[in-house]
């Protein structure tokens, strides 16, 4: 089904009469539009306000099939707003995305009279991906694999932690990727237990953990792949680190299934780590789609539910500092 | 100044007692932070609150001259989080950055007394550079400088819109860039009056126009640079517009002058585009920084005055549909 006409269903259980969608991921979910603008869903009809370094593309590309009518936020008078709702009572807007400066200006700009939150309802509609949606992400994890398989070939005592991450970009847009899905993390040795944002000059050294967490996009829809990979020989201390959080990881992924209980499998996870004395310190997964982290969230704190279509991270980890890789 | 200090004289003046702080390029721009979390500033003292993956290299980073307090967000109880304001009346929030279920959220969490809009506040303390900033955008200007020269080299029919924006993204990262500013644009043929975002694998054929705008992040601040550029010989016609829109951006950078009008600048680009039944249909200019587009705008609609120190760029332009360029 169209997915405005799934979202109108949706609209209409909660007895929500119109809606204002300004989140572009969401636009682009819905529309397939990728321009600045407000999607417009009223009782007679859809309409995309954008400004003139879009509109002659989008008359150019929407067919009547779309059902959606764009229109130049040049040419629009105030009192065309206020018209856009007129036979809506309910209102519903991004709670979740709009600042709390938009939510005051639309309220007046649309005359709405009772704007209502919508919690994330079209955030969950993307939870459940369509065979398409699955394509483009299966396209972007085997990009990512590839990737992965050049990069453990690339790297070698000598070169810096940017030097790989310069060299995963340059991959990824090379082989077919949009470009990356997020900052590139790259943490090596006394980084590795700090698995923070920015890849440094530090040079690779023998005998390294080096922490990779990296992923395509492809056609807008992301992959997530975080691997732990080693530079030369190391303790068997480590190696059996190593294997535990990889063990923890497969008996968490024979958990993914239709009906299961993301807390219960986050729960689960964080007990094996804690017989050891090791801690869960963030979420052990989470959706992944067009943006990078979606719902559902898989973790000691979450409330989710894994569904048949949700695609989703088993991401386990131990950060030891300055413990071992050194 | 410490920048943090700054703030507080500003929030003395707006009789604002406390302040909770949500945007990372805010809490940059504050603090240096480069991590994901809270920055709250009380009559006390100034917190950051982060999670695990954050919080042992801001111990290690973090000197007594920062005079930022890091706490994990998973240790703090609930209590812990209504002591924070309790001495403090008007607590203001970043308005214009927050989302709607963001605010209800934290009026909760903190208890906050009065939640105040702040106007934007630090965003208007970064429309003023330092010195250090203006050699960060410089670095980032020059990396885009040395960019384009190595692009028009680049630039030969037979390669795709899509190849030219690989080949930027590939020299920016390889030339000392931390990244792009922005997704790049390369708009080639019948796309160059449609500037739209994404680079197709239409091929460049002689006699194109082709719209390139692009820039590098240096230490985190960026560069904006947009071209038009012509594959080969061009039309008497096609070289008078261009020679027009040149002259039209000579002559409102002359008017680029602290204490300058921004309205009027922008006005008298758009009358000058009028003349020749031509309009300018997006701004003339906006502020750079650590964000590509900051404010002041320089349009017809925007009321700024121009500072020294400010960063803005000069961006006239004329989109004709399917005239010119085919």
């Amino acid at each position: 089904m169209n997915k405005i006409k799934a979202l109108r269903e949706k609209m209409m259980q909660l007895e929500i009469d119109g809606m204002i969608i300004e989140n572009p991921v969401n636009i682009f979910y819905l529309t397939g539009i990728q321009a600045e603008g407000t999607l417009i869903i009223n009782d007679k009809e859809n309409l995309f306000i954008t400004d003139g370094r879009y509109i002659e593309d989008l008359n150019n590309s929407l067919t009547i099939d779309d059902e959606i009518i764009a229109l130049s936020v040049h040419t629009l008078e105030k009192e065309e707003y206020f018209k856009m709702f007129e036979n809506c009572i309910k209102v519903g807007f991004e709670e979740n995305y709009i600042t709390y400066a938009e939510y005051t200006n639309i309220v007046r700009k649309y005359r709405i009279k009772e704007a209502t939150e919508t919690d994330g309802l079209i955030e969950k509609m993307r939870e459940i991906k369509n065979q398409n949606e699955i394509v483009y992400i299966e396209k972007a994890c085997n990009i990512t694999d590839n990737c992965f398989l050049h990069i453990i070939d690339f790297i070698k005592p000598g070169i810096s932690e940017k030097d790989i991450a310069i060299e995963i970009q340059k991959f990824i847009i090379e082989n077919g990727g949009d470009g990356l899905a997020f900052d590139t993390i790259v943490a090596s040795g006394e980084n590795s237990s700090k698995p923070h944002v920015i890849p440094t000059n530090r040079i690779i050294q023998k005998g390294d953990a080096i922490i990779l967490d990296f992923g395509a996009k492809y056609n807008g829809y992301c992959a997530d792949m975080t691997r732990t990979v080693f530079v030369g020989e190391i303790s068997d201390e480590t190696k059996a680190l190593y294997d535990f959080v990889l063990k923890v990881q497969t008996r968490a992924f024979n958990k993914y299934k239709n009906n299961a209980d993301c807390n219960e499998i986050a729960t689960s996870v964080q007990n094996e780590l804690y017989v050891h004395n090791f801690d869960l310190i963030h979420a052990l997964g989470h959706g992944v789609g067009l943006e990078i982290h979606e719902k559902p969230i898989l973790s000691t704190k979450s409330n989710y539910t894994l569904r048949e279509d949700m695609v989703v991270t088993n991401e386990p980890g131990i950060y030891i500092p300055r413990k071992i890789w050194n």
